[in-house]
């Protein structure tokens, strides 16, 4: 898209031409443009639309700008673009949106459409009640393949996919689902029950949504649906949802591995107090621990003083620890968060894990004690290698051991982030330095 | 899946029941199944499933399962299979053998299925190329809706997607793009072309695959159409495949920040040789990083002698400035990755940052400066909190600046690993630690 232009176009007020060209552009495009306006350029250039993609551009924009854009609209505006938002939209919108402009914008819907909405800005944001929509194809196993076509034929516009449908009985109980190009390849006259699928894959409401993302991978689904308690359809939930499930989840778990709290929105828009809230908690514990590194070297400080030599080769060291505990605990993290590896393989992997951390120690332990040797003689030399193989192994053992240990206790493994493991690893780095040095010495 | 239940029929040798209760389940969990198996039953098992499925479980299997199964199978099984596999997934299999069994293979393939594939083998991994399939469908703009449902219907057996139908001139140039919601909704009568998209989105066969998943999950799309340079249809790329992509990618940067080099199979296959491989070089460069903290040490060896408190708060003043670094670089490599945030935004970033930084950095001078005043006075107390501001503020400004600068030398801002960004602020944290300590203590 050529920004430029368009800007220029808007900057020259020559609006049809802009309208024109923002036109060619991709409904996403356009709300790209949409959001890096100021809030009075935004209504103007939102106006300019046509009324059938309003919606759907609408839909694309930041929350922050749909937010500005409703204040600004009035009444009678903001009621024709919720009218054509998709249903799971319309919800991530009012999810957004304050608690008496939720209130204000229910108030002039009808009574069923008021209940549905409560209802479904009461399902927790990780469920997968939270990201269905209720837009999907409804057929009945007494049906022919021609009447199930027809009757896509008529609703197709209004659904959010008609790819998959779905055949429940009189009381919404799920039966089975059908695609639609099962439809278009069976014969006209057949039954829906005869071509349908039986056995299928749905989630309940209350279903984690990192499961759903799991299940539509693992099968490569169009969508999946959802049901309650009782097996009733309620929604469905399609694949174009799911790719930003993923992305989210796989943001949420790079932060928690750099010991940084959950952060929802874009960082241009995050206030430094929002980034101190979601920083600070994770580096006073951190803190906390680095005392007892600091405790651990003014216990040796009889050690220190005697060979000063021996602070020169610490941060080597303890780096070392923490940085080959930090690759085995990321190694892990992410092969349990895609189901690579489970809680039962840690003995197999430990294992292995020992082989690759006693091969890494004794090729850094060569490369070290030369420097040892130039830098304090052979009896430095002989330390820092000693050490530097014990503190690798150690650092390894940790590292890849804690995301299962977490596991175990169904906390998230990617809590064991590399500053975590680091610290930890910092802390047994020091006591075996100075307990190899002080035994060696005699001192 | 009951996976006890069916291990036991198989150790029973019930096999007609073992088959039974597979065919219950989705061949993904089959192939999930066998992929378990030691080689010798793996042949059996699959030995029993209908030639219908045989294929698709096939293709769902690990490269290791499905190497070992075509070396056991004769040659009449292993042409069956491939035959049944869609283009990909062909080509994925063929990328995984030896290439003295891909000649085997293609010697009997005919010559424009050969050429085909040779053609395929030899995209990069990384390109949109290695990903598409041959398997679209194909419409010409003069059909008729019902002509192109009638091909559809013919055809849909064998194709991968029907739900987005590519229109192509004689040379098959790209035309135009048709969804099948639009057949079905369309009248009959009416021409391809009036209902066919001419603005669409689609990738050259070089183009990176990451750049494709960026777009199909901006665009919400199912599919997008691959083209050559002369902007002739070569193939399509489906959504299903872009998942599996956002994951790999994830996973490579989550190893990169946790300095570790790619490794694309599953944690349980890889060999000691290989994780040492991946893992050592960046452990060597981050140890002569570190040599020059010793070295900082080092040259403040008499400061460290006239106040031997000072060592204690270094691992925690250190730590702090690394660890609040990674989180920052994290920050910026995310943003950077999922599109957030752009080079350009650096100096706004970096203003926010300065001001979160300081603030953080004031917290934690308080915490540590009364830890300060009980071990070491009131001197140690102002040394520990001023080197507190100012190692914070430092490591966040390296942290965040780092992924930027490596954006704009084209380099991957992941490189940016958390222990690349701790082992430079450890430098830099040692640096005015002890020249504070040292020009405030007036040595």
């Amino acid at each position: 898209m050529d920004f430029d232009r368009i800007n220029d176009l808007l900057l020259a007020k020559k609006y049809s031409l802009l309208k024109e060209e923002l036109l060619k552009e991709q409904n996403a495009d356009i709300a790209e443009f949409i959001d890096e306006l100021d809030p009075k350029t935004t209504l103007l250039v939102y106006r300019l639309l046509p009324k059938e993609i309003a919606a759907d551009v609408f839909a694309n924009l930041f929350p922050e700008s749909q937010s500005q854009l409703s204040m600004q609209i009035n009444e009678k505006e903001l009621h024709d673009i919720l009218e054509d938002l998709s249903f799971d939209d319309k919800i991530d919108f009012l999810e957004e949106m304050p608690a008496n402009m939720v209130k204000r914008i229910l108030k002039n819907a009808p009574e069923s459409e008021r209940k549905l909405i409560n209802q479904f800005l009461n399902y927790h944001e990780d469920s997968a009640g939270s990201l269905m929509t209720i837009e999907l194809v409804n057929l009945k196993k007494e049906m022919s393949v021609q009447d199930a076509l027809d009757k896509i034929r008529r609703n197709a516009l209004d659904k959010e996919t008609i790819y998959t449908c779905y055949v429940t009985d009189a009381s919404r109980h799920l039966e089975g689902i059908v695609s639609l190009r099962d439809l278009v390849i069976a014969a006209p006259t057949k039954k829906v029950e005869e071509i349908m699928r039986k056995e299928m894959i749905s989630v309940t409401t209350s279903e984690d949504k990192e499961y759903v993302a799991e299940l539509i991978s693992k099968y490569d689904l169009l969508a999946i649906p959802v049901t309650d308690n009782e097996n009733r359809l309620v929604g469905i939930i399609t694949v174009d949802d799911i790719v930003d499930v993923i992305e989210d989840e796989n943001t949420e778990d790079f932060h928690k591995m750099a010991t940084v709290g959950k952060i929802d929105i874009n960082l241009l828009d995050a206030s430094p107090f929002l980034l101190i809230k979601k920083r600070l908690p994770w580096l006073m514990v951190l803190i906390f621990m680095n005392i007892l590194s600091g405790a651990g070297i003014a216990h040796y400080e009889k050690t220190i003083h005697a060979v000063i030599a021996l602070v020169f080769f610490m941060p080597l060291l303890i780096g070392s620890a923490g940085n080959a505990g930090s690759q085995s605990s990321t190694l892990m993290i992410r092969s349990l968060a895609i189901g690579d590896v489970e809680i039962s393989d840690w003995f197999s992997l430990l294992r292995k894990e020992i082989v690759v951390a006693i091969l890494l120690g004794l090729v850094m332990a060569v490369a070290v004690s030369i420097i040892g040797m130039f830098r304090g003689g052979p009896d430095v030399a002989i330390i820092v290698a000693l050490s530097m193989v014990v503190v690798v192994l150690v650092g390894c053992t940790i590292g890849m051991s804690l995301p299962f240990l977490l596991s175990k206790l169904k906390m998230d493994p990617a809590t064991a982030s590399g500053p975590l493991v680091a610290s930890i690893a910092d802390i047994a780095g020091i006591l075996i330095y100075f307990s190899i040095a002080t035994w060696y010495l005699g001192l």
